[in-house]
Parts: structure tokens; sequence; C-alpha cells
């Protein structure tokens, strides 16, 4: 059975509305989704993303600093972003993949990701988590509770965070074990709890690493044949939000390191994602694509998304 | 490999001192009784409670409700206590098993536990969580927030939560294949996430369920060989604290059965240990043990503990 590592973000399960982690309406759409890939012949890998809720879960521990001697670290609000969102993505994926007649076995499991201690990223903070506050705000949060908070997507104002890159996927054996034997696993959840290696002793870190590099890192590791980034619009597009805005559709892995050399996608926003589909094709994967959460089986078909392929030798 | 499933109360990895979650020091205590477990030649599988963290973690919700339009519930709590003690456990035990050169991999999955919603515990909250309080902080506690409190363990008054039996454990199938290939999996966090079905979909519902009763529910379902139920005691004894106190050391079941009848075994303390450990003889599981975190090896080589084991059919 040929497996697809689809990655989710966290925005796709966040109750943007009421602030809520985690929307009923959203994770039921998503576990929809995930079973129509199994319904189309593929077992699914998923990865998912956590900016707004470990934002949230941050905020909430810091608030309730009074309850701990040792304030809680970053590390450990993502250690429970992975228990919280893989809990609720398998109590809505087991009823909906008995509805659907299918037994697969599923589970969610922790993740730890060895990150580099000296990644630049650790100076320069750029993951935005948690919700979107006003310029005031973020003033207010920056002088009382020394908050680093910067403009996303130009819907105001998030807190950032560090972001290094993933390095190393500890539970990278056992995963592999069970997708060979067909579990369909939920893992790397908001891109791996970070640690690193410190004289011998792994120690957790204060980061949030991206769930698209973590997901295209388990992909190369695990020979995972085809990788799926879910993003909010079903296209790359060449010149986008401009009149003469093209959407990509299917690319050779020269063709996308070209354009990616042109300059054409955003450095906040495709950029990133796109080079993690090129790393992946690169590195020996089969098929990427970037494309809408609806769309993941059209996709996979060659109906619909972008896509970068290895190149056929003929 | 003979497996042995190895239960943790959550009280053996807490914080007392500072009120923090985890101590660093009494993570590292256990993991180094897990290594020992395997060096003596057992696979184990690590099973752990969550009492003292799931409290704080719960008061932390409440406490920023502010951040939530729906308030955060206990079963979300668990998840993120399944989440932070994992993390903490896989760590620690991924270093101390690379230095003993140990090459097992392992990992913590998230578990979901089915309950009956019609559970008379659903009544009776009897599952203390989080810190002690004293008398005075419980009454303030009830009045303010709608606490139910009780006296525990003559050490203060606690938070109390429903706690009903857990009925099954929905990753079972790929727990066992887990083990079946020697991996060293920890699972049951907290007794397992608590969901009941209702019109075909599993819904969370806010209760606590006893780590020991789900460590031996999964026992009984996997035909797990060995079953060690960790406590502050090297043994059970008859006539605790009195001048002729006497520790057992080796029972059958039918002697367990009778001292069980005969009222030994305190209501709140031994009683339910020592009931799922006949429960589990009964039902085809081979040794039971109660006794202390450091006296695991020594138990399982029938040297430390109180066992009680299946009869020998002569």
């Amino acid at each position: 059975m040929e497996s697809v590592l689809i990655a989710i973000g966290g925005n796709a399960l966040y109750d943007k509305k009421s602030g809520n982690n985690l929307s009923p309406t959203m994770v039921t759409e998503v576990c929809r989704r995930i079973v129509e890939v199994v319904q189309s012949g593929y077992l699914p890998v998923i990865t998912f993303g956590n900016g707004p809720q470990v934002g949230n879960l941050l905020d909430m521990a810091e608030t309730s600093a009074r309850l701990f001697e040792t304030p809680v670290t970053l590390d450990t609000c993502v250690s429970w972003t992975q228990g919280e969102i893989g809990y609720w993505l398998t109590r809505e994926l087991t009823k909906q993949l008995l509805e659907a007649g299918l037994h697969k076995p599923i589970m969610a499991i922790n993740t730890l990701v060895e990150v580099n201690p000296d990644d630049p990223a650790f100076q320069k903070p750029s993951k935005p988590v948690g919700k979107f506050i006003d310029a005031e705000e973020a003033q207010r949060l920056y002088e009382e509770r020394g908050w680093i908070v910067g403009p996303d997507a130009n819907r105001g104002y998030r807190r950032l965070v560090p972001s290094p890159r993933p390095l190393r996927i500890l539970e990278a054996d056992p995963i592999q074990h069970l997708i060979q034997h067909e579990f369909i696993v939920m893992c790397c959840g908001g891109g791996g709890i970070p640690v690193y290696l410190k004289d011998g002793v792994f120690q957790g870190i204060e980061a949030v690493i991206d769930k698209d590099f973590t997901s295209c890192l388990l992909a190369k590791t695990l020979n995972i044949e085809n990788l799926i980034i879910c993003t909010e619009v079903e296209n790359v597009y060449l010149n986008f939000g401009k009149p003469d805005q093209m959407a990509l559709r299917r690319l050779s892995l020269s063709e996308a390191e070209q354009y990616q050399q042109e300059g054409h996608f955003g450095a906040g926003s495709m950029g990133p994602k796109v080079a993690a589909m090129i790393d992946y094709v690169r590195h020996g994967g089969k098929r990427a694509f970037i494309t809408s959460l609806e769309k993941v089986v059209e996709a996979l078909a060659g109906k619909a998304g972008t896509e970068i392929h290895a190149a056929v030798s003929v």
C-alpha cells in the first residue's frame, strides 16, 4: 500500500471564532478528508501543526505561574498540544473509520525532534503562535510580559518564538515499523517536541519547529512515497494576487527549482513550503503536493493542487 | 522475551516540594529502574498515573478560562498529562538506554479508554487530584469554585473527581503489535483519556480513570505475563501499622482472595490495588506484584515485594 504523508496546519483545526484550541467541526472535516484518502487506496501518515494552540497554552502556563515553582517551558507546552490534538483526532477518526467500515488501527504518538541549540533561529524568533492581537495589545504584552511580537500575514500581530530546523526524529524507527504494518500514525505534532543533546543528556529547548520541515524530514527518513502540505489555497501561484496570477499544476524538480531561484515564492508563506517539497523530491521523494485539505484526494489523482514530481528517467 | 507491565504512580514523578508537575530527579530514578528491568531480560510496558499533574493542569485551565470561550474539560487535561509525562519519560529513557548500550526503540502513545457514562462513580467523585490543601482552603475552593474536596490519606484535603471503571482500551491492537516486536511502549497515561460512545460518536467525559485498573485491563487484554503495581511501600501487609503487622510475600490466588474477603486491605489504599492484581491473575495473568519502584527487579526474581501467582496445576 502506497503511503502519503499529509501535513495539516494548526489553523485547520483551530476554532478562530471562539479561541478554543480545537473546533469540533474542523476536526470532523479534517478526519473526513483522511478517511477519503484511505478509501482511495493510500495509507495516510498524519502530521499536524500547533501554532494557535501552543500559543494559547504557553499564555495559560505563564498566567498560572503561581502554580509552579519553575515556569513551564515551551517544549512542555508543545507536548501538551501533541496530547490534546492527538486525542481529538484519534477520537473523531476512530468513529469515522468505523462508520466507513474501515478496520484500520490508528494511534497518535509523542514525537521528540532533535535541533541544534546554535541554530541561528534562536537569535531571531520567527514562528507566530497564539491569537492575533492588535498593535496596542502587542505593545502592552511586549512591555508587561516581554513577548516578542511581529506582524503576521496582514491580519494583525502575533507572538513570535524561535523555529530551528529539525535534525532527527527520535521515534523514526517505531513510526516506520507502524507504517510498514499499515497502522495509521499521527505524529510529529507541532513539528515535534524540540530537544538537544548536552553532555549526553537530552534537554528540552524553547522553540516551535516548523511542521512542514519536520514532515519533509520524516518523509525523507522513512521513504514515504507522497508528501502533501495542506494550505488554505488549492495551488501555488506565480504572481500571486496580481492580475496575471497563474496556478502551477505539475512541475518537474528542475522547473520548481528554477521558479524558486527566480524568487517567485514569498519568504514567509509559500517559500518555505516549496523549499520543503523540493528538498523532499531531491532526496528521493516521488511526488510532493501543495493543495487545500478538500483537494487532497483529487491531487493524488493528478486532478488538482500543485505537484512537484521526480524526473522520469527515459 | 517475557513482558512486564509496570504501573508507576503520578506521585513517583511529581515534585512535591516545588509543585512542578515533574521532578527531573524522580524521572531519572524511574527511568533507572526501567533500564534495570530491561537489563534483567524483561520487556517493560510502562503505564503511569497523573493525579497531582492533572489536578494542576485542571486548576490552570480553570484560572485561565478567559482564554477560551468553552471551558477546557478534564478529559483534555488528561490528554495534556499524557503528552507531558510521555515526553519527559521518553527524553530521559532514550538517554539512559543509550548510555547502557541497549538499542531498544521506545515510544509514548496517546491512549483513549472507553467508560460507561452511567458508571455510579460519576455520582460520587473519589479520585484525589492536584495538590494537598488545608481544611480552610478546601472550604474556600468549595465555595468559590465549586470544587468537591475530601480528606486524603491523613495528609490534608484534595480535590476529588469521578473515577469510572475502564472498559476498553482503544489502542490495544497497536500496543500489542509494538510489544510483540519488542518496542518499549509507554501508554495508558493517567489511566487513559476517558471517552464514551454516544449515538455512534466518541465523546470525552470528565473523569480520571484509576491507572491500576487500566493497567490490569491492558495486561489482561494483551496477555502480558507479569504485572507490577508500584507503591511507596515494599509489600502488602496484614494488620498494617499495628504491632503485629506482617509483610505478605508470595500468595496463591486463593490465599489472596481469602485475605481480601476477610477485609485485610484498606478500601482507599491497598484494597483496589490487590483487587486489580486478583482480577488479573484470575483472568490468566501469571504473576502480579505490589512493591516499591526500587524493588521491581528483585520482585521479579522472587526476592522482594508481594506476589500473587496463578495456581500451579500438579
